[in-house]
């Protein structure tokens, strides 16, 4: 059985991972026959956001790989420990927790940096020829590593968004939320699905064709 | 268009909703062209569990309905005023929330009580011939609140759990996770989920057929 890990960036779209577009992944690679290993960094997540009012909730400090536990519920493993792992691929879905707690996107847009364990993860995959996909905002995290190869990726279709993908060096491709890109050379996949919504089917179909093209590449 | 309102009760299945249930409810509820209206009450948790390591955070106090509004993506609405919605059913997924925080389950079995909100709602739903659907765990609140009439209801295949819908007054049967039992006279339909596994995929199936007969209810 072939293995991917699944990294998640904390458990809530506004300070950690989409929680639906993590959950549609594991169903996805469930269906096809895939085993999920789900990975995260044992980091503070940068702040924690009060997902009903949108505020900061100050003094409220919570752990990445803590809260992502909750999505994987319990089974969740410390990316640190990522090459003692024998996966096959990668997925990292969405949410603020990709900008915010594996990169710092969300503040510093084009010119921003990884999280060096995230990094490496991205790195060494692509380097091994292991097929990677990226979710919602997620492709921003591909655009600074990869740039330099100019990866075609998604992003929905937010202007700023796009231009700063092109400024880290990717190719922006208009992407409808049901479907997913593919980047055959790079074995990269990008799906844009709540960059633009509207609705969890709506998404669900998009990450159902990145799952798919990433079996194909496998 | 229908409207079916979800019950959440936090976020995570230790102390809060069961995440793989609530999303796939939603997605279920969507391709099915219903709308969710997601409700959760305003009420402390009973405490917060670590997802990690299984144990009780002390001095780490969530909000039930904040907590919630992880999994509806900050749409989530006080379960005090179901009243003023216009809805048409009722899905309530499981987690130890449903058990927690939705009543005291998880700590006093067949005598448990609960939450009153919680239980207006499914009285009120009930006594208006509305549908109203049990996930996991969530069919010991429907045995508490509807034992005197003897509802068939799942539980999975935990003896002792059986054994106390059955003291409430229900009739436990047994289901394989990807189907979903219905009682066609008291408008209710269960399926016991995560309260068997074994995995995403299957579970999804019986949420599914909850949904569907939900559907053909209304």
């Amino acid at each position: 059985m072939k293995k991917t890990g699944v990294i998640l960036s904390g458990c809530g779209f506004l300070d950690g991972s989409e929680i639906h577009e993590a959950v549609l992944t594991l169903l996805a690679l469930d269906r096809a026959g895939i085993e999920a290993v789900m990975l995260a960094p044992d980091i503070p997540q940068t702040h924690t956001v009060n997902h009903r009012t949108g505020e900061v909730e100050e003094g409220q400090m919570r752990n990445v790989l803590d809260e992502s536990a909750r999505i994987a519920r319990g089974a969740v493993t410390d990316l640190a420990l990522i090459d003692t792992l024998e996966l096959d691929a990668l997925i990292l879905p969405g949410g603020y927790g990709a900008a915010k707690n594996l990169s710092d996107y969300a503040f510093k847009g084009a010119e921003c940096s990884l999280n060096p364990d995230v990094a490496h993860a991205i790195r060494s995959f692509h380097t091994a020829g292991k097929p990677i996909g990226f979710i919602c905002i997620a492709p921003a995290l591909a655009a600074q590593v990869l740039g330099a190869e100019h990866p075609p990726l998604t992003i929905g279709n937010d202007p700023s968004t796009a231009e700063d993908l092109e400024k880290m060096g990717a190719r922006h491709v208009d992407c409808p939320v049901w479907n997913a890109i593919v980047w055959n050379e790079g074995k990269v996949v990008s799906t844009p699905a709540y960059m633009l919504g509207p609705s969890i089917a709506e998404v669900a179909k998009g990450i159902d064709r990145l799952v798919e093209e990433l079996a194909r590449l496998l």
